[in-house]
């Protein structure tokens, strides 16, 4: 099983998260591109501790939107959004490439993230942005999602991931971060949840169905105050359940 | 001989100078990566225009600073400009692979460009960012700077430039656009000047005295009112003196 | 009748319109705040030239996206948008002080004047965020919009207008742009339209059924080839059919 | 004595400092403006809470740089200095007075701070977009400086500080923080140095020589980790040694 989280995303003086400790817990980053946060600077030492530690480094694609921290959605049109994903791809590809690393797949960031999941129109525009780049990189997304199908339709690889701290609907998609609940905070329900997601395949919804999305990879968030320590105790107990932590890509 | 021209400047809704137009007239074009200009939507036009009419590509590498175009000088430290440097280097790389070309070399923009005329810091940062992509990607800058020098230092490809509409010192800078008579707008002594320049290898200062400059290129101004007709004109002078129009690199 | 245009939509070394032609013509300017174009520069000139020809000045306030010129929704959360709508309004206020004039209503640009019409959440924002300087301050929409009825529930004074160039829905909406025939060009019909809407208070749907929405203030575009042909027309038909020409507010 | 700090320097996601602690510390602070950092949100929250606590009110205004956060000289024109210092002033002063507070003084940040101690051109720019809003608003800012010299000039409310951190040279200046020893560490050195400044008007240099300064305002630091313990014993040290500490504005 893979275990992801966000990186890089500090921005000039303003610094996000604790990328020194979070490089040591997962086995993917997704490195920030500049469009939501993660200036060159942090980009390029993201990607040198990446290599130095034997971490895959995945692009952050977003909106164009510091302000917002690509949080809020846009109504881009597909043209243009095809070339904001080609060339912030295209920058950290040629950032991680400058220190010996390679870009080994994509995850868009925020709202985009969200909107793939639901909207064609995008969902294309970013998959077109990706394979001008190369036909080959893997998207990494939501299970049974909008942008799962683009991707299925173009024979375009495609990698589900589940989130080990969000609540999940019924129909698999994720609670609204504006409703009561949509963020777990229990540590070791946590870790349970990521030890059933990745031995089981499957994830429970707030209404206790159970959806069989078998992840490939674990998202844990690194830009929240416990972040750390959450993602330790994710790394432990998959660990302890015996299960193998490598990057998919 | 190679003409180059700056291209690709538009942002969003803004455009700036016939770009369709100056394809036409050009060998290279120095486009613009988003730090001074240049949307990646323009960006990928811009690229895939090049390759369709066969001319060079550059990367116009700048200062980020969209709201004075680049012109304004910037005390950036070295290890943040080297990044920014291989970032927008990276990004035009990515989106003119997409296209089918590639990027052939760098010409710094701006205040960028006179900066590493004569900072041996900033040269050398602007240096170690090209070199981080590619160490044979060639620079094309101001005969006789501090950047040439610092290139042969490094053994890196440097190519030199003359401008033909451009005043110059005694001493082979630019003189200063804040001083009088710093461009020049006549026309027939553009074009006379630019055939002086490629068939003698020479540069006439204010003073009348003439460096032997030897450029590898003329550089062409895109983005002024008569720019087309300008480069028109040293275009057909340049070929009934029987100068064969190349790209350098 | 008010005539009013957007205007200082200019950028840094990008220009927009031809801004001097438009202050001859209209009776009041919508000046662009900095969020979607209009640099401090060229708000200060804006405000110096509207007191110069004794036109009424409004504030163009926008979504921040300098990159899509203001034109792509976005889902900016009301608290963030109240206060992005108090800056930008602030912003100009003194700006336009320290040239002698007043800021004397507020329009929404682009996508957000678009949302605000149909949003209640958004319309709510922009509407508390201009309270927040002035609740004496007109806002200038669309006619039976959201944000003329959410301006209505609060005692805000709203200003009806209608566009000359654009076609309407039988609702009273604007034609999608990206819709065939959403924006007119036959500058007769044109000023024709204008000179009905001014005298009869209506205008004449896509279906041909007629809405009696009493604008006091016409919307000629600026920004487009032959905007100051049309504003001539409109102006010429508007004296010609013995309608005075007012600013508003 | 008056005791001020900066503040409100988060931007979007991204916090900076402890503002809520600092705002019991100090007398007045100096408010981002949007250029450097400081989004309308986190400036009408500054604003609200300056109010509350009966706090004074100041713009810091910057160069247009947030990737930089304003710490990069930029040779930016006089006329557009004028008009970006004008425009972050007027957005402030209109987000405060939405909030019942007034801004009192501007103090330039960063390399616009140091920039205009030394240099005269950008010193009389911003002196002429305070004017332009405020032709009475004080300037806080370096003793001995050009800015100083240039107020006096103009018969301009100029107002001194000194920082109780910094290291001096011997001509007043601040030691570049480029070199070593330029911030001090030791708290209880720190707080010895201020009720000197305070107590005796003077500046202790690197060499041992005191410049009679008589600053009427101590400046803390607030964005750096021990910033709060700081200003704690700064403000101590100042209260038991009998200094009463109250806005200079």
């Amino acid at each position: 099983m893979d275990l992801n989280c966000d990186l890089g995303e500090s921005f000039g003086a303003w610094t996000m998260g604790d990328d020194e400790a979070m490089f040591t817990l997962v086995t993917s980053v997704n490195v920030a591109c500049g469009f939501h946060a993660g200036d060159p600077r942090t980009m390029l030492r993201s990607c040198r501790l990446a290599g130095e530690r034997g971490v895959t480094v995945g692009a952050h694609v977003a909106y164009r939107d510091l302000a917002g921290f690509g949080r809020r959605r846009m109504d881009v049109a597909p043209d243009e959004l095809t070339a904001d994903v080609l060339y912030q791809l295209a920058a950290l590809d040629g950032v991680a490439r400058a220190t010996g690393v390679a870009v080994r797949y994509v995850k868009p960031h925020g709202a985009l993230y969200n909107t793939i999941a639901v909207d064609e129109s995008q969902a294309r525009a970013v998959l077109a942005g990706v394979r001008l780049l190369d036909p080959g990189l893997p998207i990494l997304g939501l299970p049974a999602s909008v942008i799962e199908a683009v991707c299925a339709d173009a024979g375009h690889p495609f990698v589900r991931e589940a989130f080990v701290d969000r609540a999940y609907t019924p129909g698999g998609s994720l609670v609204s971060r504006r409703e009561a609940g949509a963020v777990l905070h229990d540590v070791d329900a946590i870790a349970e949840r990521a030890v059933e997601m990745a031995r089981d395949g499957v994830v429970t919804a707030v209404d206790g169905t159970v959806a069989d999305v078998q992840p490939r990879s674990l998202c844990v968030h690194s830009d929240t105050p416990g972040a750390v320590a959450m993602a330790t105790a994710v790394r432990e107990a998959l660990t302890a359940a015996g299960i193998d932590l490598a990057a998919f890509a």
